[in-house]
């Protein structure tokens, strides 16, 4: 099974496969609840990565900043195990002032086994909410629902 | 500052301090979103271990099973940082057949950071839902708000 | 930046390439320590894998066990950051008995940022170490140094 | 079971108790390996911080600096599970120029299942090393052994 390690953009949707390793699982053999919010969190990354927004150059650059989860709302479907390879569809659903709003889904064998939709707001390096910057908006915008 | 290490129940509320290492942080200075789960079920073990339910119990008892997060609704306040103290407030909401629900707030210096409804199955072992075993609810039932 | 999710083995030696998130660093900006650790238990799991040897069967098969760490000595030359991709280089270095060994070494852009000397007990499931079974020495055999 | 958070000093070594929580534990029912780094870390953390080292005091001063591990030997002698209390025992053993060296024992029961010997190093906050500076070395002095 081959994929870039930053997924891939289609449709506006962005899908990043993940696997299962030990250090995922809990004793009760499964996936453990909070991983999947680590997993989801990847995704993202590597979705404003593949749209020109890496973390490291927003907080290096002058207009410093960062995207901060709000609010989450989640759902735990089914379980996974170890040695399981999950793939991670992540979508942008608005963009507005300083908040972002995104719906993710974490697929095992083509069903939905995690869901969860998420607040973003965008915070200066001070810690206090800004407007998201227009080239951080310019790079969203294409990919929004 | 002093506390007993699986915390304390004071009017059906369970609170357990949680220190913040260089494990529960991350690059931006602050903890990672994440961990809150972590923090969160930390409490909520302690809470059950407290009103005589411990895991290592469950799963090794003829009538074996766990409790699984079904959704939880989680809000992120404010942030907290490196050898910061939090306290994690749980609370059972409501239990009945096979679900129970929990209200949990994370606080700093008397403010809430952190909070998070959530609602769980319990399971068999082999991950099907079963009615909650008597004993069980005998245990939890002088807690419930 | 293209690779197979479960890496590859080239000249007996296995590649993984690893995406550092915010998961993986700390509030020093870089990646915490003991992060490495579990990079290089995925580059395990997933040479293992390549050669045929999957955690998942390992404990359903009747002859069920597991590698365990015994003892490991691990330096940490430099440090990693946000966004990096490290590539971490795996190789058996001896099996015999119950014992399996190994040399690890994590690389950022070429230079080697890592390196760890593990030994592995194989255990049974009762805990009690074991001869590693036939099947599984002649998996890895071919990729002895 | 009381403790304090912090943990306490007697005869130069510094003892913490840790709960193993499900996040500490994998689907072989034990506790994942690399967490015995992070109990081991929250240990020395607790350690300094009761000697009057504190690490977002160390990065806010005009000295700042950060203790970063250079090497470690460490051991994994027996496991330990869910529900666990084990107890991380640390002390400083040579301190020198740009160098700390420590030695860490986590018991269960009174008995030894992990240790480690760490080396330090004091690193400036661009990265570079040097000399620990005098106001630490004199907290850390009284408790060398």
């Amino acid at each position: 099974m081959s994929s870039d390690i930053s997924g891939y953009i289609k449709n506006k949707i962005h899908y990043l496969n993940v696997r299962i390793y030990y250090e995922d699982t809990d004793f009760t053999s499964v996936v453990y609840h909070a991983n999947y919010l680590k997993f989801s969190e990847r995704g993202r990354s590597d979705f404003l990565r593949l749209v020109g927004i890496n973390h490291s150059e927003l907080i290096t650059q002058e207009d410093a900043g960062f995207f901060v989860v709000l609010n989450m709302y989640s759902e735990f479907l089914q379980s996974s195990k170890i040695d399981d390879i999950l793939s991670v569809k992540s979508s942008f659903t608005s963009l507005s002032g300083a908040r972002l709003n995104m719906r993710q889904d974490i697929l095992k064998d083509n069903k939905v086994i995690f869901k969860a939709i998420t607040e973003f707001a965008f915070l200066k390096k001070n810690g206090k909410p800004r407007k998201v910057p227009d080239n951080i908006i310019n790079k969203i915008e294409p990919y929004l629902f």
